[in-house]
């Protein structure tokens, strides 16, 4: 399974592992290493000018907000999974997951329903066996002692857009459309959290609230684009352009279309393969409370179909909220019509989008090597630096070392082991450029420049690479006019 | 007073305003804006890169972290402000604010010690001026309630760092000295927080922990270096360079010396004034629990002297902490010796830097205008594009910004209101660069491109613009050329 050849690379290399190991670890959190905070950060990159370039204006707002803003929002009243704990042991699970080992796929949508469940059915306690009973809500916000009042961690950074929805449109100058974007921490206190980064307790989005007028659901004209995978919940699954998906009513609004195509785009630009990925519209019971319609950006992981982006129509519901329960006005005046605006929000969870990037870029080779195939803006290091033997090179190396450095800080400087070692340590880790000094290099300043995915070498003279006004971009030139040979 | 017109403009422009102001706000909780963000994300990659190049590993840990680890940290019992009570309004308020309302400069130690000022000195509480008795400590850990456990938001990001130094060390190969870096959020339940960014119940810090050999406090040989101001806490200021501050005893260790060195650098790039900058070394009583020395970078806002950065010697305190508590070794062997490092941690304030950048950025022009002289590198745009009237221009200039936009997301587009008040609105969020098209673009493609510092404008060709490898380093060339002439 890939997902456990990922886990065992990520700890061993420094990609991400679970926190607090050292008192035992708790779970349903997990630390970027070395390897992943740079990782992670260059998806983060994509993302944010992907969006810049959308013209979106970005906040950032405490993980912390008072009970009004979570009470306005549904949250504190809404925000739940359904749970059930063991009458013997005591321990507590959720209840979808354990009535699934039980055999019931069939998820109920109450405490009601999910009692005459387990009245008529027999469902075990996991843990020691006994008879569960009872369900029960259990919220999934982290409730926050402050000096004088009750705080909460967000779940969702989406509310420190909306109760900045006046103060932000006066910056935008009071544009609508308008799109305004947050990447921060939001936190879940999940029953049952899993392995990996698929469902922890603390986790990073980058979420984008885009206010539109409800009279024209309407962002920008759809672009020309591929087919890509739709799966409407009524009907088949179905291969469309957006814009044909949304002409032939697969998708119910031109926002909507317009924002599955921009997610579509990010998510092959991080290195998704795109046969990995398709979009799949909710069913009515499974929408969250404020979302009128939604479709999930899906990634194929180990033959199980893995959410990694949600866009949803949340319509007026948070804007309509926050008016109500802060008696402050939230309207803007367009063509002399007082409206308030509906949203559509593209939510991108990054630790998932950073999970499926690992699990669709690893390959083994035939001699058995693993090579992440990461594109190389997103891989930690653009390149490694290397002195084919340490003997008689390493001054040199290191020198051309320190000087690319200071053009490009993501170069990494190996000299360690044989030079053999050293590649399959870069290709472990998806660097998609080895830059080698060897005795010719004391001769005519050429360097060997080897690519990650074919192994190939190239000569070029280190002046070029110094020289170089984007070192990342000569490298990539290198590699593409090799392609094309 | 500069403070006032920051906070005025940023709200107004949207560098910063105060949290859940449509719900009456949240004292101690600032939102970072359009701009805000822009520019602290500058600011934070000076930071990244600088310690990327001298080869620090990063980490991102959670913010929530379970009780072991601030019980090892030495958080949970000592991490406190001495607060006191209004026994008649039941204000609370930190002890230090009260005294120095009262005319009392000398800060007790302790309980006791603030009991016997309390009893012999009458303190009025500022709010209803019944007399103040009884001192107590109020710890600044945020509870966090979890499914089963109790957790803390964590007061500083190092913690993450110490209970990972295993890990880290293996990834970094089991080398030593090895520094290790992690951006991030911090939470202090302040009995009194300050207007603006100073004292933030939520913070953003980038800490540096800097693994040491306790036999030789040393990361690398301290460079050349301009002299710069230091305080130490016996005996006067004095001007010195880094490696003489280090050789004359002024600062005790080569790695602290080494530090501030760096931190200068950092401070002055991101464009605080060098005659603004000291560094002070802490009296003995002002010492954190875990610190055996320690010298804090201040900015001189506003006639008063801010810590932005602090640099302490923390010695071995937090690692034999873990390594006691956890019952897990943390030493590492250096040339057969098992030695258990000892640590250098520079802490970066990052958004009192912030404020500081702005508050020594700000001048009002003889005409009465303000602008905003951030180093191009960390204005939150590049460059504005403009048509000179929006008759007959529009579509040129339209163009021309989207070009440009592909090319580098950070460039802004107005054709709102008169072009004087288009410039002065870009002069006043530090914009250093505008780049207009007039008529005469129409006829040769040439466009104006206007200097922020010294409104001068020269013409250039579009097309240089569109084919620079790097427009915001072709903008710079053209302004260092003009400066030249």
């Amino acid at each position: 399974m890939i997902y456990e050849e990922v886990i065992e690379l990520a700890k061993r290399r420094g990609f991400f592992w679970p926190s607090f190991s050292v008192y035992g670890g708790t779970r349903g959190f997990y630390d970027y290493g070395p390897l992943g905070v740079l990782m992670r950060d260059n998806i983060v990159r994509v993302w944010k000018e992907e969006y810049m370039r959308e013209g979106a204006v970005f906040i950032d707002t405490p993980v912390l907000a008072p009970q009004p803003v979570f009470k306005a929002s549904g949250h504190i009243d809404r925000f739940s999974d359904l749970a059930v704990e063991c009458p013997s042991c005591r321990s507590k699970f959720k209840l979808e997951s354990v009535l699934k080992r039980n055999g019931i796929g069939k998820v109920p949508l109450n405490v009601e329903e999910a009692n005459g469940v387990l009245t008529s059915v027999e469902v075990k306690c996991p843990e020691c066996g006994a008879r569960l009973r009872e369900a029960y809500d259990f919220n999934l916000m982290f409730p926050v002692q402050g000096k004088e009042e009750t705080l909460y961690l967000r779940p969702e950074t989406a509310q420190g857009i909306f109760v900045n929805f006046r103060l932000l449109n006066n910056v935008a100058r009071n544009r609508l459309p308008m799109a305004a974007a947050q990447l921060g921490k939001g936190f879940r206190n999940e029953i049952s959290p899993r392995q990996g980064l698929i469902r922890m307790r603390e986790f990073t989005q980058g979420e984008v609230e885009v206010f539109l007028d409800p009279e024209r659901k309407e962002w920008k004209e759809i672009p020309d684009y591929e087919e890509i995978l739709f799966v409407p919940n009524t009907g088949r699954p179905v291969r469309a352009t957006p814009r044909d998906a949304f002409e032939t009513g697969i998708v119910k609004n031109k926002a909507l279309a317009y924002f599955i195509l921009k997610t579509h785009r990010i998510l092959t630009s991080v290195g998704i393969e795109k046969g990995k990925i398709r979009f799949r519209q909710h069913e009515k019971e499974e929408l969250a409370h404020y979302a009128s319609d939604s479709w999930d950006a899906e990634a194929n992981l180990d033959d199980e179909w893995i959410e990694v982006v949600g866009i949803a129509d949340r319509g007026t519901y948070d804007l309509s909220r926050h008016q109500q329960f802060s008696g402050q006005p939230l309207t803007v005046t367009v063509d002399g019509r007082e409206i308030l605006p509906c949203v559509v929000e593209p939510s991108y969870g990054i630790d998932r989008i950073f999970m499926a990037v690992l699990m669709t870029s690893l390959y083994t080779r035939s001699n058995g090597f693993r090579v992440l195939r990461l594109p190389p803006h997103v891989a930690p290091y653009h390149a490694a630096v290397f002195p084919l033997q340490k003997k008689g090179l390493e001054e040199r190396s290191r020198q051309l070392f320190e000087s690319l450095q200071a053009k490009d800080p993501y170069i990494y400087y190996d000299e360690s082991g044989s030079i053999g070692k050293r590649y399959a340590r870069q290709d472990e880790i998806g660097t998609p450029f080895c830059i080698t000094v060897d005795y010719q290099t004391l001769e005519d300043d050429s360097v060997t420049v080897r690519f990650r995915d074919t192994a190939e070498q190239v000569r070029v003279q280190a002046k070029d690479l110094l020289e170089s006004s984007d070192l990342l971009s000569f490298l990539e030139g290198l590699w593409k006019s090799r392609e094309a040979v």
